[in-house]
């Protein structure tokens, strides 16, 4: 049974910067469930004011090197940031669990930062639907940056780094190889790209492949993905990518695009929803007693399964299916 | 909209032997829609005496010949049989367009056989839900026997094979590597093994790997797949793995095993029934005029995503979401 006020007192500890409360809050949207609700229904009218950069790209990239480079960045214009790197197939989350977040142990004591990792298999409709909500935590929390970090380009991955304002993805000198399975899909979601390790061989032909590839790309684009190089590893070119990400900011404003990049996305998250719901009530239907009756007459052949189905279902037999 | 009156003549008609009627219920079957639904209405109390036999195996084992030779086998007994040549891969379907099955063409002024080939994938809940509304035309047509016979060993294919009363998987000298990736689903649906092409060198090899294989395998279950060689191109074999099939006929009606099967068969088909219902109601809801309303107000902040996708599918909130 969810419990309201839990979910509201902790959301206004969380929104008066308790950082147990954002902690415990982003447990409970991770696991799913009637709290997961409760939270989200408490959390949300505080929301919206939020500004995401996804970031996705093949393993060893140097990810979350960047995103550290990024969360410096941010926290010397003073603003807060929260992280949440997305990692669907390791088991553990919570906290800074995943080897590559000791990096991130910098901030560590920066109350400014929260960093976040996710791995929950087990929330209805798996991280896709767990991302934003855990994303509206850290915005009620008072977050004006988010940065969402994805482990791989597998096809979870680069649909939840894609779900962001602003997508960066990327790749490596000798890249092509790595990622060529999802081209088209990083294509689609790139607002920005970014060469990392630009100081090895074959940098400049990843950029030349990536401008190649955009010459390409469909023409009607009003933005064109620009593509930075950087080195992660001592910060080099870490300005030319944020200013490539603020400027991708500024176009959204400006064409009004941002209202409707994030109209789209909750619309994309209610049908999930509305699946996921479908697709438990299905499960429940063919768990409760009522089946088993039901199959058994189907078995008796005393009712068609297309007639059964209709009976489980409830109301009238749907013309169409 | 349904006809019934036009379902159950189409029914008489297959009953009286009209191979056109038989053609076109297969038609209606494939094609889904509230056609089929009024088809297997109408045909499903008239159904129950089929026994049907699974066929699968790595594309190049042999199949279709294999399938041939049982056709021959069924026929010199004086029995009618229908076969369903299952291909989720190919875009045709329809009658005998698949090339091998040139090869039944023998068969094709035999009016005791009828052979169709099934590609469909626009059916709801695809092949896997047309298979069984096609085998139950056949059987209500008078068809004592049906075989299915798939082209691959995808997870599809499997599935439809192993929903037979008697699944026969068929591999190759050296077809280890094939179908590795699946082996276990292989294994577990298997009730009677054949090793064709048995004139080439390794089949011995095959035939112990199997049957080693099968020493690993659960050792509580009461039947061991026989492990049989053909060389289905010549014939030779083809007697003894029809005696096989027929051996494991006997073992599952001896033991009321059949039944079993059959029963949980059943249930297994009303469940996927029931998710693509449900599956296609999500489609209609995330389609229809209020969608649009609930998630204007899910921007404005009125309404937060989980009770919108409440308000969509209907009813109380389900505390378990």
């Amino acid at each position: 049974v969810p419990s309201p006020p839990r979910a509201d007192s902790l959301v206004d500890a969380a929104i008066n910067g308790d950082r147990g409360a954002v902690a415990r809050l982003l447990s409970l949207v991770e696991t799913g469930g009637a709290e997961a609700r409760a939270v989200v229904a408490a959390l949300y009218p505080r929301t919206g004011d939020v500004y995401t950069v996804g970031i996705t790209g093949a393993p060893g990239a140097g990810k979350s090197t960047l995103t550290d480079r990024l969360v410096e960045r941010i926290r010397r214009d003073g603003d807060e940031v929260g992280v949440l790197a997305i990692d669907p197939t390791s088991p553990f989350s919570g906290g800074a669990i995943l080897g590559d977040r000791i990096r991130m142990q910098d901030h560590a004591t920066d109350p400014g930062v929260f960093i976040r990792s996710m791995a929950t298999r087990g929330h209805l409709g798996g991280l896709a639907l767990a991302t934003p909500q855990a994303i509206r935590v850290l915005d009620a929390a008072g977050k004006p940056w988010v940065v969402v970090e994805t482990v791989g380009v597998g096809q979870v991955e680069v649909e939840i780094a894609g779900e962001a304002d602003t997508t960066v993805v990327v790749v490596t000198p000798g890249w092509g190889d790595a990622i060529q399975a999802n081209k088209a899909g990083l294509l689609e979601i790139a607002d920005v790209f970014v060469v990392n390790k630009a100081d090895r061989a074959g940098a400049r032909d990843a950029v030349r492949d990536l401008e190649a590839m955009l010459d390409l790309a469909s023409p009607g684009r009003t933005w064109r993905p620009p593509v930075t190089e950087t080195v992660a590893i001592d910060g080099t070119g870490t300005a030319e990518l944020w200013d490539a990400v603020l400027a991708h900011r500024e176009h959204l404003f400006e064409r009004g695009e941002l209202s409707d990049r994030r109209h789209a996305r909750l619309r994309t998250e209610l049908k999930a929803i509305v699946a996921a719901a479908l697709e438990q009530r299905a499960e429940a239907l063919c768990e409760g007693a009522g089946f088993d009756d039901l199959a058994a007459r189907v078995a008796a052949r005393e009712l068609d399964p297309y007639r059964a189905a209709d009976e489980l279902v409830g109301g009238v037999p749907d013309e169409t299916a």
